[in-house]
């Protein structure tokens, strides 16, 4: 009987690296973990699966239609599409057994049933950190997360970015101010969507919404450039008496100073008032990441400032902070801007053991005692040709070969070889104190 | 209108824990991590959600009808129940672009939907080591895996542990020489249940497929105990005239011996001739791991050799041996035992900063130089009573706060707090090299 062999692929939208990339990308996610960690932030993990209940309690529209759901017996499950729903059903749920400012972080897999793009995934890694406060939480915590991107950016030799930083209280105020009442979402939807359809049409779509004093009014307050200084300044020039627009004011230029304080410097963040982060929960300081030279890859790390976490699952008031790294994606335009391929990595093995006559205990002898000295050691068994051999150890870059044949065991040396250099010398294993 | 408040719970058989066990389950990640990659292998993650026709090409029965399936646009879609199966699709997939031996770990969550019972899980994490070769692969590996698990279990601290090993040739080669024939797997189903159904029942059993004579050499055999020298000793002196019986025994001895120069002690492993682990893919060496004094708990370590193990995928031949910890089983037992509970975890945080007037410049300035060197650092930002501020270092067990307030800014001093002997001191700023 023929056997039948079934193609081995995966679906179209899933990432799926070579060892060498994904030693990488571990690296990346070690690297950001450590600030984090040495930051206070603790970690959690939560199901992949969870009852469609729960966890679509207020998704609606383009997002529950990108959600995986499925029945399994009598009930309907769903795979979360995002980590800030099941955090804050986490909250709630151990709300009694935390302690509050929390500040957690979490990595991993979410799922959208996205049309199929370049650059876009189906499942991707999200990295989050939120820091949640019980019923207030400091305005300088915003500083503080945006920090901790600038830090994890930093730790994996990320240099080429810049946190685009807002307060979302500035347009809402504005509008307010403006009475511009119902037509509110509109305009902000419009927006969200100005660096998509450039400021001609913007101007165009805006004036067929609002008066042409309000629409003026608004162009020119999202078009306000500048240094952070001198954006704020001509905020507060504009004189508008309205609270939550003067709020957010104070607010943003709090957020601004607080991040210099913290060492992120001047270079790594501006003022953009066209940042929205959509319409959904954020309540004021916004922000997203562009790289600079590769801004059309879009935000590479976004987050905010949340007035209520998890209205849906308490009566708890829990006002939050968060940054969200869409990892996936970041590693996909890593990729493709060169990063990856400049990675340096070493090779975790140190020693190659190459056996060149039978394997026997005079083998083990070295490889325990290079344990023994702190190495990391290989030992390759497979009867291959030396070639073969010593090319695994050029394959992963290890730095030391170690012939063994009876030459070596009845003399109780080793040969030991520089790959870099190719300089060989032979050790007596007794005196070995590399 | 009244807020709907949704009671914030997950699916049962799903475990989510506590920031603090979070970290310890973390931890122990972290060091097998370091063990396997101090050992030459390589990270690879592969989808959640593969097709069904390729996840399932070999799957029957029992493993099907627990498997988590469902149907996203024209597709069908299955979540991984193990990551055996993605990882020969992957090595089959990637072939050309690997280098053999092809040493891999994963961790990663594997989902079935198995009855909900006390640590049984449907979501749950596995963690697995496996050794690829092309066409070949020396014996000596076997006891590499197995060596690695051992490593694993010490650098975590578990000490209680014990390998049963033995080798699929031995009783198949016996049966085989016995004639046994069609009631083969019969019998293998019936050893493979002796610690489930005891000694007695599994005779009675035997007796109603087989001769009592055959029947009386197979329970002898398996029963045979003692030092793994005598039960070596023991199967040589049956004098078994079957290749695969005696090629059993010889690897057997070989991976004994292999182990013991590897550095795994005497006490940690045995050999135990009713090891079979399921009828599926193993075809030579097998082991579990048993909890000394909480064998009950089954086994948290399992593995074996397999002849070939992508034939599904290609016609290339790839025989491997591997392990796999059920991290997420692994750890209700941690917990059950008390090894988690006395499991000893440092506060990642050195210092917390608490500033007892309002958070100013100087704050940061003191948060900068502790980061300068080389501390870590938290600061407290939320306005509380001093109390509810040092309640928080208590909670996580920091062991050092800084108290600034309005004098220690005009002097420029810290005042610092040892948190275990309740000592303070003052610290001028600019002298400070903690």
């Amino acid at each position: 009987m023929k056997k039948t062999i079934i193609k081995p692929t995966i679906l179209p939208g899933f990432m799926e690296l070579l060892p060498k990339e994904q030693r990488i990308f571990n690296d990346i996610v070690n690297k950001v973990t450590k600030v984090y960690e040495d930051n206070g932030c603790l970690p959690i993990d939560t199901p992949i699966i969870e009852k469609s209940e729960v966890l679509l309690a207020k998704t609606a529209g383009e997002t529950e239609k990108q959600v995986y759901s499925f029945n399994k017996g009598s009930k309907n499950l769903s795979l979360r599409f995002d980590l800030t729903v099941p955090f804050s059903r986490y909250t709630a749920q151990y709300f009694n057994e935390l302690t509050f400012p929390f500040k957690r972080y979490q990595i991993g897999k979410v799922y959208r049933g996205e049309r199929n793009q370049k650059g876009r995934y189906r499942e991707f890694y999200q990295f989050d950190v939120d820091i949640i406060g019980k019923d207030k939480l400091s305005i300088s915590n915003d500083a503080l997360v945006i920090s901790l991107a600038s830090k994890a950016f930093k730790s994996i030799g990320l240099t080429n970015y810049k946190f685009q930083i807002s307060n979302r209280k500035i347009l809402s105020g504005l509008l307010e101010y403006l009475k511009v009442d119902s037509a509110a979402n509109e305009v902000m939807i419009l927006i969200d969507k100005f660096d998509k359809i450039g400021e001609e049409i913007f101007k165009e779509e805006l004036d067929k919404i609002l008066d042409k004093e309000k629409s003026d009014l608004i162009s020119k307050v999202i078009n306000i450039s500048g240094s952070k200084e001198e954006v704020i300044k001509s905020l507060e020039l504009l004189n508008i008496k309205n609270d939550k627009f003067n709020l957010g004011i104070k607010e943003l230029k709090n957020v601004s100073k607080t991040l210099e304080l913290l060492g992120v410097q001047e270079n790594e963040f501006l003022v953009n008032l066209k940042i929205i982060r959509g319409l959904d929960y954020y309540t004021g300081t916004v922000f997203e990441t562009l790289l600079v030279n590769n801004e059309g890859y879009g935000s590479i790390c976004s987050g905010g400032r949340y007035d209520n976490l998890a209205e849906n699952y308490t009566n708890n008031i829990l006002p939050g902070v968060g940054i969200s790294i869409g990892l996936t994606r970041l590693f996909f335009v890593l990729k493709e801007i060169g990063f990856v391929d400049n990675y340096q990595l070493p090779s975790k093995i140190e020693y190659l053991i190459i056996p060149v006559s039978e394997i026997n205990s005079y083998i083990y002898e070295v490889y325990n005692k290079l344990i023994s000295l702190g190495k990391t050691v290989e030992i390759y068994f497979e009867e291959d040709k030396l070639k073969k051999k010593m090319n695994y150890a050029n394959k992963f870059s290890i730095p030391n070969t170690i012939i063994i044949g009876e030459e070596e065991e009845i003399n109780r040396t080793i040969n030991l070889k520089d790959m870099n250099t190719g300089l060989q010398r032979i050790l007596k294993l007794d005196d070995m104190n590399i």
